[in-house]
């Protein structure tokens, strides 16, 4: 008889599984049912705040593969508007709620997938009923806020809480869109994912996109008439908002894992191990935003919620349900996002990461250009390195520039990922033509500048 | 008493080491004197097309530093159209002729830098004193090019002889100047130095702007009259030309080394260390485009002239001579260009480098795009990858594609360099985010490929 595999969330890190698992097992060996809360499957979160500025013109475009796709040509039986309410690990079922029809069902399974994804922080301030608030953390929730906006008349006003990549994101969507943006964040500087002197650079950026940036700044609470919301109170006064966009970050989502006695690691991930099994759980397995995954570079369990995670952790557990031998090793903190034309790419440690990591550091800011400097449009490139002192490894790397900058991230990456020395590095053989780069690539200088930084 | 370092050669190579001696050593403790027959110092050949084209518009912007430079701030005696034409290695001397105000010089050295470059390669046919025929290996030559192309009446027909970086570049440079372009290639297409079903994108490409290419064609002659050339004579018939550039490739320029008892290798460049002293001479060091260095893949001694090893090389001679310690641990063969838009990337061996090599490997070509695919601008990306078999160790990897896609070469040739497998590469941790990757980035996609391609 057919096992049966029930995958809890219709997204990246769900449905990569379900179909990799379908690929090695055919229906007669293995049936799959998967249940999703909302109406969509496989979709870019990340495209959402593209969608909105209307650069990315039909959110069905932001959809890879639909439930029908997934039905025809994966014979998975998707459900959607189906919340998953109980796991029973001792009968070895699920109930979800059907959000759409109302009512119950039960189904057995051999195998589970656990794949819940995030929930996006929400402060009690946040917890509301007025219209004109919004995360953006799923496709529905973006649906929400485009239909707000096209309103007539529109919002005008926009504040964004929260200063990270959606925050940072959704401010540049909405100030493409005509609105007046005032980005609400707590710490000294937005995007504070890179070090405060690389972010420095980023927040001259949005500023000169018109962006009203208020810093050490706390949201204490909405004003609301009429049921919408009208302004956003703050330590520093009240910013009035037709609209609010909540960039607070996410958590993973596991009410439900918890409830059904599957084990959280400190970073408030499920715990899985290499195979994206649940650890000590047999038969389960987990992936995406809802898990914690190992930092390579620190050795400490992390939760980074990102797309491309997601995929490759499902893409494992489901080679590793259909039979195969796939492991997950880990991330290193690779991430790019860009402020209209500026481009900023981050990897492995920030500084104030090797400090709680316990490593001694040396870090320098390097500055080059983006193409040979006499080549037209030549830029500059600014490229942090972060290195253990005494050996030289690096630890971590930062970028901030202008056309293809943030990508070189990669290189960076790379290199952090086979545990290369920065004097190692200066011998990197890198693609070299004036349209691409100066004959000192700026990876090479910066990694130059932090052999020079390092003592003898 | 002061030792006496002379250079020979006043570009890339030659000039790194010497202000890398300087950095270590004070004049006091070392003097330097360096020759060049030419009249620039360290400039950018490679800049030499986007000059001609007139993208870069003034020849001084090549020049990274002037003679004056390296006088003024490093304590530098450069000769200009100084000829070096005897090494005398019993003596401790070297005899240059002075080009421009005649008469010979004789200098003692205690420590000597070959640095003499590279030479065109110059069939009998190509051996003309006619007007309109050049090379484009020296910045002197592209000055007399661009004289030539500006003079009244203008060349209107120019023929471009060889396929190559140079010979592609050039002819992108020439049709861009209005001119009408044949590119006379020998071999079955252009841009060899990717394998045919990679160059095949390039050549659609190059045809796209109107470069009439004729390959498998095997020029025989040059017509001239009135001490101009006015056809190009191939196998295949005459084409006319009131220009024609040379592309033919270049060799170590290692005369002056034969003659003096440097050894060389069997790619016909000086035989050096890991230092970059000249093997078996004491006090002789080379470095650049007359040397010969390890493939790091093939394990072959290879000559790739390209601006970004001399300078690293340059660069590790003169730690070495100022007392210092570096290496220089070969390359891996990477490089990059374009024709307009289109962009190519390539590293590590070709399939005939692997076969040549004695590798079992298997290759994929994987077809993705620049961009998320919803995302504006995204356009399709094309990586082929050449691994070992059954190791799946990465040998090669080719890119064509649109924006953003040479550089991406960077993060293969990191991971060559660290001798990644396809497999251990499926999990890397690159930048995602819609406007920059898919949520599986192309290189991803081809090494998720190749693992498929590998036998289990």
């Amino acid at each position: 008889m057919a096992q049966r595999l029930i995958v809890i969330g219709g997204d990246a890190g769900g449905m990569a599984a379900a179909s990799q698992a379908r690929r090695r097992r055919d229906r007669t060996d293995l049936e799959i049912v998967a249940f999703e809360r909302g109406r969509f499957t496989s979709y870019s979160a990340c495209g959402i705040p593209y969608w909105i500025s209307g650069l990315v013109e039909d959110r069905d475009d932001l959809v890879a593969r639909d439930p029908e796709t997934f039905r025809r040509d994966f014979a998975i039986d998707v459900r959607l508007r189906h919340e998953v309410t109980v796991i029973d690990l001792d009968r070895r079922e699920v109930v979800a709620r059907d959000l759409a029809g109302g009512g119950e069902v039960r189904e057995r399974f051999d195998l589970l997938m656990y794949a819940t994804g995030a929930n996006p922080v929400q402060p009690d301030w946040a917890r509301t009923d007025a219209a004109g608030v919004f995360g953006v953390q799923t496709l529905d929730d973006g649906d929400a806020l485009r239909d707000w906006l096209e309103r007539d008349p529109a919002p005008r006003r926009a504040v964004v809480v929260g200063g990270g990549y959606i925050g940072v994101e959704m401010a540049e969507a909405l100030i493409l869109r005509g609105l007046d943006v005032t980005l609400v964040e707590q710490a000294e500087q937005p995007m504070s994912t890179v070090d405060p002197d690389m972010a420095v650079l980023v927040a001259d950026a949005m500023r000169g996109l018109g962006i009203d940036i208020r810093t050490g700044v706390t949201v204490t609470g909405l004003t609301e008439e009429d049921g919408r919301v009208t302004e956003v109170v703050t330590d520093a006064g009240a910013f009035p908002a037709d609209v609010v966009v909540l960039g607070l970050g996410v958590r993973p989502n596991t009410a439900l894992a918890e409830a059904a006695g599957l084990p959280l690691g400190p970073s408030g991930g499920v715990r899985v191990d290499r195979r994206m099994r649940v650890v000590g759980v047999p038969d389960v397995w987990a992936a995406g935003d809802c898990v914690e995954t190992l930092h390579r570079v620190s050795g400490q369990p992390v939760h980074i919620p990102l797309g491309t995670h997601a995929n490759k952790q499902g893409r494992v557990a489901g080679i590793n349900i259909g039979g195969g031998y796939a492991t997950f090793p880990g991330v290193i903190g690779t991430a790019v996002t860009k402020v209209c034309d500026l481009e900023v790419g981050r990897t492995g440690l920030r500084e104030r990461d090797a400090a709680a990591a316990g490593f001694a550091f040396v870090s320098v800011i390097a500055e080059s250009t983006n193409r040979a400097g006499y080549y037209p449009g030549a830029r500059t490139m600014t490229v942090k390195l972060i290195a253990e002192q005494p050996s030289g490894r690096l630890l971590g790397a930062q970028i901030v520039g202008w056309s293809e900058a943030a990508k070189r991230i990669d290189t960076l990456a790379v290199a952090l990922w086979n545990g290369m020395t920065v004097d190692d590095m200066t011998s990197l053989d890198l693609g070299y033509a004036p349209p691409y780069a100066p004959a000192w690539d700026p990876v090479l200088v910066a990694a130059r500048k932090a052999v020079d930084a390092l003592p003898r």
